[in-house]
């Protein structure tokens, strides 16, 4: 008898202010072993105008190193590679040009994550390649952006994400390349500023271990090395000992610095000045480095497929009780769009794979919270929320689509107020609020007379819904009423419904 | 020795769709006595167009029944009056036109409520004139709304509005004023259809009483009465039979019945549609005639002049709460922010008595609601949960104030973002914006060392702020910091802010 061994190939990569990374690794059975590193530095920051947009040359840089990635990931399956955006991307006005062009050269899905969903995979990296037991405070200074978090095992409490970075504070601290007591002070003291409104909560909490992860608290730890502290290991009084030092040379060019690449250079000492403020904040003693970061994080999640998943639904669980959902009113929408999708999915050209069924199912779970602002309009209060409320495990444009197939969930339908998605297409979206307000209706009356057996078909526009009891509408006017209602909204938006009933 | 006894003459308003109302009470003691009563049809809703504005023929008949009441009020205090505008002002999208007109004529500030604070103050009108204990269920169909709501004693449990009214319904369903079988089954539909996302939760939650309250409840109870109904209850029965006898007609103008007056008849059909919908939906078997309404919810609100203030600030705690809002930090900056307004009030203008005092209270203990959904950018969430949640004894402008406050707390001063208001001058909300971000800045480092004794001027645009401790500052890097990006946040706008320390 021979045992067949679960093998396969993931990756990771990171589109960072900085540099873009990737990682690939073996999943074996369980284990999962690091098959190479690739690294570019693509400073992709430096490219972004006054009015917030990317210009073509860093769009260009970006592309190509994304060329480069894509010839090693050629034959790789989509379920098995994820691409996560950060600080400048989230920034840039026109980010959904480089993602259509990126496309073209890279056949995966490129997900632009918020800073807060940032930290939580960062953490994820941190935690797995630290076995310490104990709570960790988590520092990652990028780019653009500095994640902050504390947690246990695998499991953050205190999440942060603050604009600030080597990248932006280079430019703003030490713009013509000047070093100076007086400018370590004041880019300390502005990244102290940042921290004021966490730090408070973050000294309360407290932690048993700090690690720093990525570039930066690297390159710092090798030139604390350097400097002759064998230990790696970063402290205020170090740190205050290194400002001292890189004082001393008049421009960030002339620093030298065992242990300091050139790359590193241009951005190190306003590293530096960002990593002391927050050591003194948060009245850090030591800080140790990881070689966990953002990229593990997403590589340790793929590596048990269901883990991503598992995340969302407690996400959406939790979500469903802070605002109170009717959990039982909202599981029968949920059976019912689900059947309803299942029902339909392949004259839509959706995937039974398809991510858009775990977006139809928490939307219907979700589609209440906005109940707990108030009844009027509570469509619109429930996109609100989920637009703007941290969603552990879910990336913006989720987040987004979460939020616009809830504000349609009910009364007209004002399709004008749609947003564009990059990953997703629109008509797919369209479908699955047809179905979610179908759902929804047929529920209205929150009773528990049970539905007769209901099926949806399609023919382009004009989908039907059939039922198995010839009499049931006649015994539920308010039903019919309400689908008649509803054939008024769907033909305003140029759509056709009908309703038939058979034996 | 003489006794005095504290009287005072006090009047509430109501400027509803149909008819305006007035009552006048005195207050002897702990004792409410009506005086006189003032009804007049000024069917507002009428003049509103298909853009939703109202017409000058409509504005006239208003202002011409204003300049009538303010004759009988001349010489009340401010404080002993309050008028409140329900549906049509709400609706209308010139209702300030009609505001700044009815300033000219009648000198006491209108409020227009939401339809959910319209529903608390029926609901207190009625427990007010209702002894009787047990829970309550309270229907109230207006001209333009309905509102319905549970509560016992002097407190609502559930409370609803909803936009189906006399006047509305008989426009849609009874257009031609033709009365048949066919137009009341649609009427009454549509009117449960209305009821159903509600019926549910009301049903579950129950009551003992059912009491109907206004104008189109009172008609049809009179016409029970002229029915040979003498005990005035009105049932789904009585209801049916009264449609069928009404069906009978072949147009509204051909009605004769006792008991209703030529003024209610053009919109007693579709009033006894919308109750007959409601009295199903609910399952309600009898109903009661009160004779407490808004006007009376108003009046007895006033006769305790605290009494108002108790529920807002319960308001506040609750929401507060619910939140969960760190309480002691925020009564740090309630306490900061009371006392510079304290120094400050007659350099501008604003009576020690005015409503301005409570609404910086209130807005500091509010301030950070919006953490409950996100860190990020939490001052533009803390204004969209304070415009869009019911907040029982705040009326929508005072709404709009709180939102308008805690939006303009931190950052940049984005003042083309302040909307404009009817009661309260911008200059006004501007400057307690001032103040409400000196006291949040000043306890930006949630700690417990205490400040020192500050006091602060002004003059024109220039603001200055004075410590007591000569050396504060300087041990006080980061506060220090944050008070020059305020003052480059206040040049921006055009302001000036200056800081001194003296011993």
């Amino acid at each position: 008898m021979t045992q067949t061994q679960d093998i396969r190939d993931v990756a990771a990569i990171d589109l960072g202010s900085n540099s873009f990374h990737m990682v690939v690794a073996r999943v074996v059975d369980q284990d999962l072993q690091l098959v190479s590193r690739h690294k570019q530095r693509v400073r992709l920051a430096a490219g972004l105008d006054g009015q917030k947009n990317l210009d073509n040359a860093s769009i260009e840089r970006g592309l190509e190193c994304l060329t480069m990635f894509a010839e090693r990931l050629q034959g790789f399956a989509e379920e098995n590679v994820r691409i996560a955006a950060t600080h400048t991307l989230r920034q840039a006005n026109n980010s959904h040009i480089f993602l259509q062009r990126a496309r073209d050269v890279l056949p995966f899905p490129i997900e632009i994550i918020p800073g807060i969903e940032e930290a939580r995979l960062i953490y994820l990296g941190v935690a797995h390649t630290q076995p310490e037991s104990g709570a960790k405070l988590v520092v990652d200074i990028g780019g653009g952006s500095t994640e902050m978090i504390i947690g246990s095992g695998f499991e953050p409490d205190l999440i942060n994400s603050k604009q600030m970075g080597c990248v932006s504070y280079t430019s703003h601290y030490f713009a013509n390349g000047k070093l100076s007591k007086k400018n370590f002070a004041k880019a300390t003291l502005a990244a102290e500023q940042k921290m004021e409104s966490l730090a408070h909560r973050y000294k309360k909490k407290g932690w048993d271990v700090a690690f720093g992860s990525s570039g930066t608290i690297k390159a710092i730890r090798e030139v604390l090395i350097g400097l002759g502290f064998e230990d790696g290991i970063i402290t205020t009084e170090r740190l205050d000992k290194l400002i001292t030092v890189l004082s001393e040379w008049d421009t960030i060019d002339d620093i030298e610095l065992e242990g300091l690449t050139a790359e590193r250079k241009p951005v190190f000492a306003a590293g530096v000045a960002i990593l002391s403020a927050i050591l003194h904040s948060l009245k850090v003693s030591e800080m140790h480095f990881s070689e966990g970061a953002l990229r593990e994080g997403l590589l340790f999640e793929m590596e048990d497929s269901f883990k991503r998943s598992d995340i969302r639904m407690r996400t959406t669980e939790n979500l469903a009780n802070k605002h109170l959902v009717d959990l039982e009113h909202a599981a029968k929408i949920k059976g019912h769009a689900t059947e309803f999708l299942h029902q339909v999915h392949k004259d839509l050209g959706i995937k039974k794979s398809s991510e858009l069924f775990d977006l139809l199912e928490w939307s219907a779970l979700l589609h209440e919270v906005g109940l707990s602002i108030s009844l009027q309009a509570f469509h619109r209060h429930s996109a609100y929320i989920l637009r703007n409320t941290y969603m552990p495990g879910f990336n913006r444009e989720q987040q987004r689509v979460l939020a616009m197939l809830v504000r349609f969930q009910r009364k007209a339908l004002k399709l004008h107020e749609m947003e564009e998605f990059a990953l997703f297409k629109k008509k797919d979206i369209v479908s699955l609020i047809r179905i979610l307000r179908l759902a929804i209706l047929l529920n209205g009356q929150r009773n528990d007379e049970p539905l007769p057996s209901l099926s949806l078909s399609i023919d382009g526009d004009k989908w039907t819904l059939t039922s198995q009891d010839e009499n049931w509408l006649e015994s539920n006017k308010l039903l019919d009423a309400d689908l008649a209602s509803e054939q008024e909204y769907w033909r305003s938006a140029g759509w056709e419904l009908s309703f038939t009933q058979s034996e």
